[in-house]
């Protein structure tokens, strides 16, 4: 039995029971084809086929690597190349060794690797074994997080041999770059990577507005951004059905689990994009709540169920969304605010913030507020993605790579207490004006808390001094989903030339920041919420 | 207008629409007498009355304080003697300088005080003005916090003059203890103050039982424990009306904003009873919903309200009820827990913890979990109450008695995370096994978050290890009343003979404690959840 819900101008889902929940699943129509569920884009469909393939060839500027430390892009051609002292083997020979029992190979350019003892410590988890007996570079395309000088190393250790000479030559295709179709972005934005696409705006401009611009807000993606062809889109526009549902606006603060990740990783390396103070940002998102579309299909905060989960339509080389969950509660309750959002300050969503429809979960991490939503699926379960199962989780200090247990703690949903210094700017020389210096930055608190205090200090905590908040949302906790922003003139001791000012904050609970990231390490450098420090000189 | 809700056997609501909103107001029917709203027990009447008397005569033992640091009994009758080179002043004089323009004087034994330039300093606030051209001795006597050596001598700096030695004479008149009539606690508990009641047990044994004792539950009293009658009050038995209501029983954690403020009074001085870390307790309590009880008057989550009232029998010298509130949501929200509770651990409420009726708001600070229920308000308005406006409120550190201004926090409600070690006890000497010690503690978090995570160091956090959850409330976030206790075996270098155990707890939102009491201390103690350490002696 099939329940159609039109949703807005953009989207159809069909209601459909299965085994643990319903499912609804959105249909995109396009002028030529109809794809049920989920719609490719070309690019993306041929990553899916070439995955099974080799290819040699790697992505423009591949063979580089940006060194931060130096702004140096070093040439990694060395790796994979073909070393005469080695034997070679066929790609048949090498297709044997794809199990445990048959040790486990992989090839990299002309190299062949033997990594059966890699495969329990690798951070991405089993999807490691999709390139076992063939190739691993369609892998490292999709997650460009590869394409880093100590992972060359880390491969080159576990060498044994060359691709044939004959396999070689005859297995070298072209192969697309997934990214190709991914939108243009503004160039003032800073990557953390670049495939996929994070980044960030320049922190100074971030606290310059309540509401942050779209080409300014931060971006998160996991995958190649999906296409949709607005052209033919536009054709699916039906009003009535649209209008079934209440048009409603939050202004929520969307921030990454990662945000200030860079803080974290000066103590001790993590994993994962090397974030500033910026995965964050603000903005007025407007939509259907997710409660209304759930209850047109019977479902409210009486139906006996425990997760919703959300997925994308961007997709791994093996055609895998992204997924994510929330609890079932979050999304029935009757103060519920989230939203299927098709706006964004106004305008459609842009394609990086997940045109046509992104789910906001204000006050919970950005990794389930799932972008470019193809699927719902009300469940007894959480989604068994690997960014929800393996990811977007926090560990005690002492637990590294070699003992972390995913099961053991919980997927991350509402943020904790968070604050930064936008301005001044670290290292900076700032006029010292009527005895005190100027800051401004942003705090912020998930599930719904509001900020209530900032606290500023120039002489490592023996004074506070109390900031103002400037700016925030009208709403009440715990339905106060805004960020705060603020500012302070903190007075400075004559002698001082240089002062390194420290900020924390406070939120409706009275949760407040840990003060040193030593204590709140961990191997994922997510939730780096320590007090935010800038150095300065001062000039008087 | 009224409407009548029995609620249980014990208390008959009469509902009476007021200008800004619903009051439900409590009615006590006693054998001998009716009284409206609220029943004083005969020692309560007498403390009211006498407020406007002069009274030398301190209750039992008052003329010596109890020094913790020397474990003394300091005889403080040299305070307020007779000093024959003062002037001497009739209590008519005195009792002409009751205002600010005129001087304010007031009596304490045979002393005469100009307090004028104390008045805004006072940490009681206003309540001082009660004694103003007359004696302080009866609010003193309700005040036990006064009973300090500090608080003496800052007096004693005030005075002026003698009381004439006519009306001294005359005035001495014998005044009943308005806690005579309290009820007997166990002698294991250890008071922070006896005039009110004020106690935790050993911090040792809090750790043994998921479910605190009743006997041993924490006391934190305002004022004198009101007197119920039980047996006429057995009379008001009314069983079909006591059904309307669902019962309801859950598990929570209820704690003191001020638990653990000896830890951050250690660095500076604040204001407030010395709790140790036992402050806190977990039970089972019983009675009907309150959302329950507003719904029979017409109250639900659509009604536009915005604070729920409540006001306890205790009432103060001037007859001020003790009085508290919550936000209006928390009240009637459809997953609401806040309870009328008639039970404690299966047991009518103990009179110290509420008999006959103590409002359970869990997550939320003790302070608005009024005990002696006598009357709930739906207002547009939070309590006006000291304790709502003027007290349990935390500020930068930087603030202090001069510069505070209350209206600039809000009032405490869901509390922050913490955790402390119950075992082994600062000092102990422990015997190392098997490499290890063993330690035990809880950890809890407001707002019905759950724990996560305890994290232990015996290195100063270079080596963190997690504890294990042995106790737990099986309910989820966000409504995870209860505390957790944790145990943990900790490996102890070969070398070491001393150690100092830190623990921090993580809980579902994944915020997490302070490291120090330096950066939270705040002017009246509370929030103290910085890491808890317990240094101790290993032996091998």
């Amino acid at each position: 039995m099939h329940k159609y819900i039109r949703l807005a101008n953009t989207l159809r889902y069909s209601g459909e029971r299965i085994s643990n929940g319903i499912r609804l699943s959105c249909t995109y129509k396009f002028n030529n084809d109809k794809h049920n569920s989920r719609n490719y884009s070309p690019s993306l469909i041929l990553a899916a086929t070439v995955s099974s393939f080799l290819a040699y060839k790697f992505y423009k500027n591949s063979k580089y690597v940006y060194l931060k430390e130096t702004q140096q892009h070093i040439n990694t051609e060395k790796y994979g190349a073909y070393q005469p002292n080695l034997p070679e083997y066929s790609l048949e020979e090498v297709s044997k060794h794809a199990t445990k029992e048959t040790k486990i190979w992989v090839i990299f350019r002309r190299g062949v690797y033997d990594i059966t003892n890699f495969v329990e410590e690798h951070p991405g988890g089993d999807q490691i074994m999709l390139g076992a007996g063939n190739s691993i570079e369609p892998f490292w395309l999709l997650y460009g997080v590869h394409n880093q000088i100590q992972i060359y190393e880390i491969l080159e250790k576990m060498r044994i041999g060359n691709v044939s000479e004959k396999d070689a030559g005859e297995s070298i295709k072209d192969m697309s770059d997934p990214y190709d179709n991914d939108p243009k972005r503004h160039p003032i934005l800073k990557p953390a990577s670049l495939k996929p696409f994070n980044a960030e705006a320049p922190l100074s401009l971030l606290a310059e507005n309540f509401i942050s611009p779209n080409e300014l807000f931060y971006v998160r993606n996991h995958l190649p951004v999906p296409e949709v062809d607005i052209s033919t889109y536009e054709l699916e526009v039906e009003v009535e059905d649209f209008k079934q549902f209440q048009k409603h606006t939050i202004t929520a603060t969307i921030m990454c689990a990662g945000n200030r990740r860079s803080e974290m990783s000066k103590l001790k390396m993590v994993k994962g994009l090397d974030w500033g103070c910026a995965a964050i940002g603000n903005a007025t998102f407007t939509g259907v709540r997710l409660k209304d579309v759930l209850h047109k299909v019977g479902i409210n905060e009486d139906s006996d169920y425990k997760h919703v989960q959300f997925e994308g339509l961007d997709t791994d080389s093996t055609g895998k969304s992204y997924g994510a969950s929330i609890p079932f509660w979050k999304a029935v309750d009757k103060k519920s605010d989230v939203l299927l959002a098709y706006e964004m300050n106004g305008k459609p969503l842009p394609r990086d913030h997940g045109f046509p429809i992104r789910v906001i979960v204000p006050g919970v991490v950005g990794a389930r507020n799932v972008k470019w939503l193809g699927k719902i699926i009300i469940s007894q379960n959480e989604s068994d993605s690997h960014w929800q199962q393996n990811d977007y989780k926090s560990f005690s200090p002492s637990v590294d790579w070699d003992t972390v247990d995913f099961k053991t703690s919980p997927a991350i949903q509402e943020l904790p207490v968070t604050s930064a210094i936008c301005k001044p700017e670290p290292g900076s020389t700032v006029k010292v004006q009527d005895g005190c210096i100027f800051v401004q930055g942003y705090a912020w608190s998930g599930g719904g808390k509001q900020i209530v205090r900032v606290d500023l200090t120039i002489d490592g905590g023996d004074n506070w001094h109390v900031a103002n908040l400037d700016e925030q949302d009208s709403s009440s906790p715990p339905q106060h989903w805004s960020w705060t922003l603020w500012s302070a003139k903190i007075p400075v001791p004559k002698e001082k030339t240089q002062i390194d000012i420290h900020v924390k904050a406070v939120d409706s609970d009275y949760n407040t920041q840990p003060e040193h990231f030593k204590n709140i390490w961990n191997l994922r450098g997510v939730l780096s919420n320590a007090y935010h420090h800038v150095p300065i000189n001062v000039k008087w």
